[in-house]
C-alpha cells in the first residue's frame, strides 16, 4: 500500500505522487522475524522477497546478485566497499528496477517514460527489454556517448534534451502515452534499494557509518529505510547517514560556487526528497559532506588501485571518506559503509 | 598439490609445468562431506574456500560474487544462464585470478606475465594492481581498443604483439623477469573456475547438459572438475559437457575453413589441454559443436533481449544451444546450462 507524506491518503495501485502532489511511501509492516521472513535457500536477490512488496509470480526474469562487501582497514577504521557496480546494467538502480518492474508487470503496465542522468535510464531500458516493456528514456544531450549506445543497443526510445537537467526532468513528465516512473519519486524504487542494507547486514552485521552518493535520494532513502526496519527486526542499531554531494548540487548542505563536472550521477540540485532526506539525516544523527573534482579524481585513482573500477560519481564516496578521516571522524575500529554504486567499464 | 599428467612427479611449489614439459593437475582430496565444507556465513566466493587448495591467510582482498543463474523455459527445455559476466573486471576470468593470486602471494611472487586474448589480461592485471603485484600482458595487436583502455588503467605493462595468437603466446613465454602465469597451463585457474559448478549445484541442483566456450578450456576444464568434485560427493550426476567452438579455431572437433572473427577470447587452435578435454568430453559422453559468426550475431541480439549484456565469444553457448534445438538434441524438461562468459559493457 502507498501512503502520501502529505495529506495521508492510501493507495492500492501504482503511482507516481498523490493526488495532492505529496509524495508516496510504502507501506511494509512484518509481523514476523527477520529469520522466518529470510529465504535462505536462494543466494541471489530472491534471499530477501519476503521483505519485499512483489508477487512472486510477477518477478522480472533478470537475478541480482549478493554484490560483495570488501572489508579494508585504513587508519584504524574498517572500510567496507559495498560493490553495487557488479550489477546486470552496471549500476545499483537495478534494485529499484527490479521491484519497479515487478509491480508494473502485476498491474500490466506496458509503456513507460523517465529522465535520468544515464545509469537508471539503462537499468529500466534493460529491464524493459526483457520484459517486453517500451522504455522512453529522457536524457541530458551532454550524457556520455557509452551510456547513449548503451541505451539505443537496449532498444530504448531515447529523447536527447538540451539544456539542464531539470529541464529533461520536465520534457519527461510532460511526455503523453508512456507512465512516468521516474526514480526521483517512485515508492517502490526505494524498496529495491534498500535490500543493500539487508546484504549488508547478513555480510558484515552492523555499521556504524554509511556514506552515499546522494543526488535524488534513492540509495540514501533506500539504505535508510533497510536499515530502519532491521532496527524495527531488533538486528542492528541505526547507523549515521552521511549524505555525500558533488560541489554546486548540493541540496542537504551549503551550495557551493563551484560546479562538479565529474559527479554526473548526482547533479541534481532540488531532489524532490529532499526533506525526508533531511529527517534521516537528523534522525541517525548523521550530515551533508560535500566534493570537488579533484578529490573525486584523486578518489578514482585510489579505488582503481583497490580494484574496484567505478565511475566518477562512485568514487564521492571515497573522496568524503578521506574528508572525514583528515577530521577524525571516525572513532578507532569504527565500521564506514561506502556503497560503489556504478561500473566504469561503460564510460572508459 | 601439484601433480605431471606425463611423468607423475608431483611438486609443493607453484609452478606452470613439470620439468618434463608435462601438464600439471592440483591433487585435491576431500576427507569431509560437502554439508561440513561448505561455508555458508558467507554469501560470496568465500562460502566454497574448504573447496579450494588456498590458504586464508592469503586471499586478495577483491572478493567474487556468485553469479545468479536465471532459469527460462525453452521450447520444453530449462536453459540456465549464469551470468558469470558479472565479475569485478567483466568476466569469469576473475575466478581463475582470485586463485592464482592467493597463490603468487603465498609464495612472495611479486611479478606476473601472461598471454591473453584480452579477459585473462583485463582480470590478471586489476587483481595484480590491488594486490602490488606487476603485470606484463602479451596481447594480439588486433585486441579491442576498449579493453586496451582498461589495461593500461589498470597499471599493467602492455605488449602488443603483432601475428597470430600464438605468436603472442610465445613472446610471452619467452619474456624474462617474471613469473609466466598463463591460464593456458596454470592448474590452480581451473581450481577458481571450478567453483562455478559448485555455486550452481547450490542454486539449482543437478544439470544435464553444461554447454562451454571453448579455446584453452579454462572453464570447460574448471566445470568439469568442479561436476567430479561434486559428483564424488555424492551430490550430482556427471552432466553431458558440450564443447563449443568458434568456425575455423576448432580443436575438439573438425576444423572449418572460415574463420570466425566474432569469437576472439577462443579463437585458440592448439590449446595445451586438449587431450584432458577430450578425455572429458569421452567421460561425460558429451561432445564437441561448431559455431560461425552468423549464428553469433544473432545470438547476441537473442541474448540482449533477454537482458544479458554480454560479448560475442559468450554468445557462441546460445548459438550452439538453438542448434542442438533444432537437432532436437534435448529430451523433454532437461536442464542446460549456459555460462555467460565475458560482459559486452567494456567493448560497445
Amino acid at each position: 500500500m502507498l501512503k502520501c507524506q502529505k495529506c495521508g491518503k492510501t493507495y492500492e495501485k501504482f503511482r507516481m505522487l498523490c493526488e495532492c502532489g505529496g509524495l508516496l511511501d510504502v507501506l511494509v509492516g512484518f509481523r514476523e522475524s527477520f529469520e522466518s521472513l529470510l529465504n535462505e535457500k536462494y543466494l541471489d536477490v530472491r534471499r530477501y522477497l519476503n521483505f519485499l512488496p512483489i508477487n512472486e509470480n510477477f518477478l522480472p526474469k533478470l537475478i541480482l546478485p549478493i554484490t560483495p562487501t570488501v572489508e579494508k582497514e585504513i587508519e584504524n577504521v574498517k572500510v567496507l566497499f559495498k560493490l553495487e557496480y557488479l550489477m546486470p546494467s552496471g549500476s545499483f538502480k537495478d534494485r529499484g528496477s527490479y521491484v519497479t518492474i515487478a509491480k508494473l508487470k502485476e498491474e500490466g503496465i506496458k509503456e513507460i517514460s523517465l529522465d535520468s542522468s544515464g545509469n537508471a535510464a539503462i537499468s529500466f531500458a534493460l529491464f524493459g527489454k526483457a520484459e517486453g516493456i517500451k522504455v522512453h528514456v529522457f536524457i541530458p544531450e551532454r550524457t556520455s556517448e557509452g551510456k547513449k549506445r548503451v541505451l539505443k543497443l537496449l532498444g530504448a526510445e531515447v529523447h536527447e534534451i538540451k539544456g539542464l537537467r531539470m529541464d529533461v526532468h520536465w520534457k519527461a513528465r510532460e511526455f503523453k502515452g508512456a507512465f512516468y516512473i521516474s526514480h526521483w519519486y517512485n515508492p517502490y524504487f526505494l524498496e529495491g534499494t534498500k535490500i543493500a542494507a539487508y546484504e549488508i547486514f547478513e555480510q558484515v552485521g552492523e555499521v556504524d557509518y554509511v556514506l552515499v552518493p546522494t543526488g535524488s535520494g534513492t540509495l540514501f532513502l533506500g539504505l535508510y529505510k533497510g536499515f530502519k526496519e532491521l532496527n524495527n527486526f531488533g538486528k542492528v542499531k541505526m547507523p549515521k547517514l552521511i549524505a555525500v554531494q558533488a560541489e554546486g548540487y548540493e541540496s542537504l548542505c551549503k551550495r557551493s560556487k563551484r560546479k562538479s563536472k565529474l559527479a554526473e550521477g548526482i547533479a541534481i540540485p532540488e531532489p524532490p526528497r529532499k526533506e525526508q532526506m533531511l529527517k534521516a539525516l537528523k534522525e541517525t544523527k548523521g550530515f551533508c559532506i560535500s566534493v570537488g573534482d579533484r578529490e573525486i579524481d584523486k578518489a578514482i585513482s585510489d579505488l582503481i588501485s583497490m580494484g574496484f573500477l567505478v565511475e566518477p560519481t562512485s568514487a564521492v564516496v571515497f573522496a568524503a571518506f578521506k574528508k572525514l578521516l583528515e577530521r577524525d571522524e571516525f572513532e578507532k575500529d569504527s565500521k564506514v559503509l561506502l556503497p560503489l554504486t556504478g561500473s566504469s567499464l561503460k564510460v572508459i
